[in-house]
């Protein structure tokens, strides 16, 4: 994806965040994911978890291409990648934020969908979220 | 506390407890005596997160006197140390619990208290619950 | 997948696994197939953390299908897809596994890869691992 | 402690750190007092998980007064309270940060202990870091 991302955040890697093999745990590694998906919706002022709206997890698709360390700096480049019925799609990169080493970490696409807390099976996303976030669609020329 | 546990709970130590210093990390022990907290909540069918009950945890004193590894078994005693108007005072014990090693890991105290989910404050701990929990008290000679 | 699993495992989900939209966390999810995945090796001596060998998490896909929340007894099935080089390539379905309720709640594949810890890059899997494993690939009739 | 906090970290709640009854783990609030007691070293330059050193948890005492939510901002104020020959003891206290709430949310204390990583039993802290670390002591008038 080669538009610029839609949020950017920077997360220094916590030492709960590590592993005994001394590198971040995949697992941890998604939760950054998602707060830096958090930390877009509520820049744009979207309900994140409210009596109307929730987003669960329903795809994740990750490489992890190097490991990453206690104290490391990583910066979670976050794109819409579509926008369906009820699910948004997320891409995202993961870099080294050192000068000296901007090698990406991991990358993947997450789909979340949109639901009613409490209530089974997605929910159309309102239309009023669809026109924020469809301006971070990657753009067709 | 001489009195026989109320409850014992054998737990692997698994890698996502663990951190780069090579143990388990302290934060993650606490959710193994919470695990074996609910765990004898629920071996009496008292309810642990209802619309009527949830317990949070409002005081812990905890000391940790040994490290535990990957792979370690470990087996946690819980007491029931006393039972106020509407907490709980667990002591809890933490051993290894391979034949070669007994030593213990950690020990201390936890209270959780007794809410409505969704309310501020504690509420009183019902009286079926009390019933039930007097049993495991400390016996007074 | 039609093959018996390699490995099943039976595991809660705790209370410290589940999130405020009252599930649990998908990525408290993928610590427990790492969990079936450590037993899985476990049941068959193979190391998995040591200063010769450490499996870390190199790819994965997941598709989570139905909620589970706190409480819920999650059985998940392990299958060793694919064997190469350096990685192991496994295939996994969760169910809840009440007497009421089969049905499927996350599945996928996670590549893990073999590395010496400490070092960059993954290294060959023993021959004496890759024979042990062999006997739990899918047969081909 | 009326002394100046020696550091604040302000540090908001993500959603992997709540629970199924709506707020902030227990177990997750300890990470964050952590996280700012490495933030604090780090701002020394005072290594924190080297081959010389290493400084594992061995006492916690934690009362927690309100709860906090999915989103809320946390002020966590450490202290140091003490530094003995192999140990430092922190105190913190953390609050909502918001404009209209700065309400107490936890407070307590934490002994961190100086290892060599790998070797059991603690290790004397280097004289270089006790005299960086006693400009933050409360001071007796």
């Amino acid at each position: 994806m080669t538009s610029p991302a839609a949020y950017r955040l920077i997360r220094r890697i916590q030492f709960a965040d590590t592993d005994a093999a001394g590198v971040a745990h995949f697992s941890r590694l998604l939760m950054m994911v998602e707060e830096a998906e958090h930390e877009f919706l509520r820049s744009l002022q979207i309900p994140i978890l409210t009596e109307s709206s929730a987003w669960p997890c329903v795809a994740l698709d990750v490489n992890y291409l190097c490991k990453c360390e206690f104290g490391d700096l990583i910066a979670i480049e976050l794109h819409v990648a579509s926008i369906g019925r009820t699910s948004i799609t997320y891409e995202f990169h993961a870099f080294q934020s050192q000068a000296s080493d901007q090698s990406k970490v991991f990358c993947g696409k997450m789909v979340k969908c949109h639901i009613l807390p409490g209530k089974s099976g997605a929910t159309p996303i309102p239309e009023s979220i669809r026109d924020i976030l469809r301006a971070f669609l990657p753009h067709v020329i």
